[in-house]
C-alpha cells in the first residue's frame, strides 16, 4: 500500500447544534439542525484528501469507547486507512459540543480532551510513513511528531506542518528545520514571529526551515511564500451561503497537499485549496460539505 | 422469558459537560467532566430496574445511526432486553447537549429530537407486554401507548404512567382509565388538576383512573395516595453531595415499580424509591450513580 499523505494528530468528535440563542443561563431549547462529525485539524485534512480521491492514513491514539469507535468508523467510511490508530482500552476520545447561533454563526464550543494517552514514538507506524509522499503534523503527540518527522526525512518523505490559530507553542520551533511546507493561520504566524505583518512573519517562518510557507486569513484568502522567492496572494472563493466555516483551514491544508502530491504548481495548489475550503463552508460541521474532485473542478472552471 | 417491567417510551443520548460558565456569547471552554449517557424518562426507569436486578425490556423506535447504536448497546450492557426496539434505517435518534454550571448546577439543555418515526401499534411486541408484570409509559409514541395499555389490561398486566414535569398533555386523560399507578411530578399533577394543591391534584388523578397516585416534589420528597384512602408523605433522602439531579424522577419511578413488582407495601416502595432517587444524584448524568440493590439496602439500614 502506498499513501499520498499520512497524518499524525488528534481526532475528535463534535456534536454540533444550530440554535436561536447561545445559552447564557438555565434554559431548554430545541436545536434547528444537529450533526455529529469527526474533527481535529489533521484528521479533517486527511478526510479532505480522501474525499478528493487521494490515498491517506491517520496515526493517532484513540479511546476504546463510543467516541473512539465513531472516529475509527468515520475514517473507514471515508477511506482513510486506520491501521495506524492505536486504541487505548478503557479510555475515551476527545469530544466537543458546539452551539452555532443561527443569526450570525457565533459559536460556543465546550470541549473535553478525553483521556487516551499520547501517541508514543514507539506507537508510530514507520512503515506507513515510509510508504507516503507527505507526512502532515500539527504538533499534537509531540514526541511522536518529532520521531515521525525524523523518519520522514530519512525516507525522503516531505513534512507538512499545520500552524493552527491559537495553537502556537514555542516548542514547535524545534521541529521546523524538518518541515518542508508550513501552512499557518495568520494568528499562528503572528505569534511565531511577533509581528502582525504577514510578509515579515512568513519570512521568519521560512528562515526557520520550511521551503514553502502559506499564511491563511479566513475570508481574506491566503498568501504563499517560498524559498524560491515566489510570493502571491490567493483570494478566497465566494460561496452563495456560508453556513459554517469550521474546518475551512483543515480543508485548505488537505487540498493544498493534494495539489503538491499530484505535482501541481504552487499557484495551482493554492487556487485548488481555496476552492475546496470555500466549498466546505456550505454545510454545518467540519466535513459535511467537503467536495469530491469533480465538484472542485466544476467550481474552478466557472 | 418473563419480565418484571416493560417500558414504552423515547430513548435519548445526552452529552453532558460540567462548565465554569454557561456560554451566552462566542467562546471556547474546556469542560471539567464530560459523560455520554443514555436518557429518556422511561428508558432510565428501565435501567434503574435492571441495575436493581429486575428483568426489564424496552419498546421504542430508534435510529440506525451512532446514537441509535449507543442506545441499544447501553441497554444491552445494563441487561435491559432490546428485542422490542424497532430500528429505523437511515434515521437518527434523539440527542442533547447538556451544559451544567459547576457553581450551582444550572443547566443549559439543547436537544434535537432525531427523525426516527414514532413506534406504531403494529411495532409493539405484544408477547413482551404479556410476559411482564407491569407496563410503564409516559405518553410518547401515543398510538402505540394506547395499544400497549389495552394489551396490558387484557392480559392482567399492571399499567404505570409517568407524568413528567412540563409534559402534561390533555390527551393523556384518555389513557388514565387504563392506568393503575400514576407517578407524577408536582408540575404535571398541578397542570392536570388546575391546582397547586397536592392533595386535591392527587384526588383528581385518582378519580381519572389510577388506584395509586404519587406526586414527587424534588428535594421536598413525595406524597403517596391510593383508592384505599391511604395517604402519606415520604421525605427525600439526603446525600452528602448532590452532583446532578437529572434522572432523580426516573430513578424514583423505576425503583417504585421494583417495589410493586416484588410485592412491597406502598410505604416500603416509596421509601425504597426515595433512597434510589437520592443515590442517583451522586454523579453527573441520569444513570451513572444508579445503585445496585446492595447499595440501597445499605442506605436503608443506616
Ligand atoms: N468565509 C469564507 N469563505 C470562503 N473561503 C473561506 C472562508 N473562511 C475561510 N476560507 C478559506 O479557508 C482558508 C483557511 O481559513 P482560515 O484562515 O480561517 O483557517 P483556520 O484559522 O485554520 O480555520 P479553521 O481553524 O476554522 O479550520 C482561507 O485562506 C480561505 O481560503
Ligand atoms: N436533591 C435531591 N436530593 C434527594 N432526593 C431527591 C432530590 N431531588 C429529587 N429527589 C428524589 O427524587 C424524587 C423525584 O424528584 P422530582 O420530583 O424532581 O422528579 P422529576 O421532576 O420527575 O425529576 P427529573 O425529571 O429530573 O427526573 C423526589 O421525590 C425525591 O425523592
Amino acid at each position: 500500500m502506498r499513501f499520498d499523505v499520512v497524518g499524525l494528530g488528534v481526532s475528535t468528535v463534535d456534536l454540533i447544534f444550530t440554535v436561536d440563542q447561545l445559552p447564557g443561563s438555565e434554559m431548554v431549547q430545541r436545536a434547528g439542525e444537529c450533526v455529529i462529525a469527526g474533527g481535529g485539524p489533521v484528521a479533517t485534512a486527511m478526510v479532505t484528501l480522501a474525499r478528493l480521491g487521494a490515498a491517506t492514513a491517520m496515526l493517532d491514539s484513540i479511546g476504546s469507547d463510543f467516541f473512539g469507535s465513531f472516529i475509527r468508523s468515520e475514517f473507514a467510511a471515508e477511506g482513510v486507512d486506520t491501521g495506524g490508530l492505536v486504541v487505548a482500552p478503557g479510555r475515551t476520545s476527545s469530544k466537543a459540543s458546539i452551539l452555532v447561533r443561527k443569526e450570525d454563526g457565533a459559536r460556543a464550543i465546550t470541549f473535553s480532551p478525553g483521556d487516551a494517552p499520547e501517541l508514543t514514538p514507539g506507537g508510530v507506524r514507520a512503515d506507513i510513513i515510509r510508504a507516503s509522499k507527505i507526512l502532515h503534523l500539527n504538533g499534537r503527540h509531540w514526541d511522536a511528531c518529532l520521531h515521525a518527522a525524523r523518519l520522514a526525512k530519512e525516507a525522503g518523505v516531505l513534512v507538512s506542518f499545520d500552524g493552527g490559530a491559537h495553537r502556537y507553542d514555542p516548542q514547535h520551533r524545534s521541529i521546523l528545520p524538518q518541515v518542508d511546507i508550513c501552512i499557518a493561520a495568520h494568528n499562528y504566524a503572528a505569534a511565531f514571529a511577533g509581528t502582525e505583518d504577514v510578509a515579515q512573519a512568513a519570512k521568519a517562518l521560512l528562515e526557520a526551515g520550511p521551503r514553502i510557507v502559506v499564511v491563511t486569513q479566513g475570508a481574506a484568502g491566503s498568501r504563499v511564500f517560498s524559498h524560491e522567492g515566489e510570493a502571491f496572494h490567493q483570494q478566497a472563493y465566494r460561496v452563495d451561503r456560508v453556513v459554517d466555516t469550521t474546518g475551512a483551514g483543515d480543508a485548505y491544508h488537505g487540498a493544498f497537499l493534494y495539489g503538491l502530491a499530484r505535482g501541481f504548481a504552487l499557484e495551482e495548489s493554492a487556487r485548488f485549496a481555496s476552492a475546496v475550503a470555500a466549498l466546505n463552508t456550505r454545510a454545518l460541521g467540519g466535513r459535511a460539505a467537503l467536495p469530491t474532485l469533480v465538484e472542485v473542478e466544476t467550481m474552478l472552471q466557472q
